[in-house]
């Protein structure tokens, strides 16, 4: 757990974006992000991409929580709903943990707790031991 | 063309990403981004969440190069190769244009000219006017 | 309820591949299917398409359960497990429902309710009354 | 080759469904599909299930090209446009190959060569022989 919150602290694409972390372990997680106009898009709603580095943030916290690395290779993302303000909230299921492929379940929702996208994502996981990347 | 081009300018997230769009029109788009410490994850290699924002940024300039407003509904995204430096370049497709719908595929590149990420995504196409929008 | 139910029997593919409606209606379905030598790949295992196709079933019923016809413009899927006989049940759940897009998850388990796919998919909401297609 | 055309000989699910292999071999495929009333879902079009397999089976035979076993994990499937009768065709095209993890995008196309549908999939690969697999 120290060591996967120590991982979850070097994200340093997360922190850029302002997302932070409210809990992670055993294959799950949970963060935040609170609208600011670096992310928006052209249109002024929040972009995809900021929609999505959230969501992929607790994917990485969740499938990166069994001590040994794992590396995204595929991720769908559908979006439901334009936002523009507020605090955006995203957490992971795990819905399969297999030695070497898992799957993660995101569900990003607004201040109203309405979901505005859903995001299934698949690991590939590796041998690297997660407390040698920290170090 | 010249509406389009104000209309990526007002892009604060893609900016705030250091996306650079090189060309953009008629249902294309080429953009690319250097990496920087901030895009990077937790174990040293550029972030999923960046390498998609960037796709995500040539995504919307090519759909919306049309005219008329369109949202992102789906996105499925394939990660291939880990990068650390370097420039980035993403490149959009148009494979469908619908009255409501389009479907784009963008290819993310490396310096090597090696993919390292595909992105196929699916816009709904809403009647605003861009030029409206950019006023 | 009743139109709805019409226009499942109407489905020739799901009939082909003995795809075995239990209920349907309200944005929800389920379905099952008992697996056949015909379901099978090159490996022996039952083949991606028969899973999709399961699960397509599902999502049409549930997406088509509004009284207007849905027609589905994307799907993702993730395989976890490969199954070769035994009975497979998929259902599907409405994550979200605007009036021209709605999506569905749908979980196909095999006999011991282990997960064996996750499918995503969006509809396009059209116009068409479903009382006049099963006419 | 050779192993591989009895690979794809021995999918019963193709068969079923009467998908002719055309082509296949070092990372491509080609194959077609010819409309019947069990293709057809309840509004009287193409079951995207059925589409999906079509494409399918040149993922499989694409991926499956290079001597060990490919399984499929992941897929997103795009639909473009209805089709209620003809000669559908698919082809499959590798856009990444590595130790462990291969990419390929296919396309379905009607008899005009329109697009019909774009799937993107993704496969595990084993290290099972596919000669031992056909014998």
């Amino acid at each position: 757990m120290d060591i996967l919150k120590k991982f979850v602290q070097k994200d340093h694409f997360a922190a850029h974006l302002g997302v932070e972390m409210l809990e992670c372990g055993d294959g799950r997680a949970r963060a935040k992000m609170t609208l600011q106009k670096h992310h928006l898009n052209s249109a002024g709603m929040t972009h995809g991409g900021a929609i999505f580095s959230l969501a992929d943030a607790v994917f990485s916290a969740a499938s990166n929580s069994h001590g040994t690395l794992a590396v995204a290779i595929n991720v769908s993302i559908s979006f439901f709903k334009a936002v523009s303000s507020g605090t955006l909230t995203a957490e992971a299921e795990e819905v399969s943990l297999n030695p070497k492929l898992a799957t993660y379940v995101i569900t990003v929702k607004d201040e109203n707790a309405s979901r505005i996208a859903l995001f299934q994502g698949t690991v590939y996981r590796k041998k690297d031991s997660l407390a040698d990347l920290v170090k």
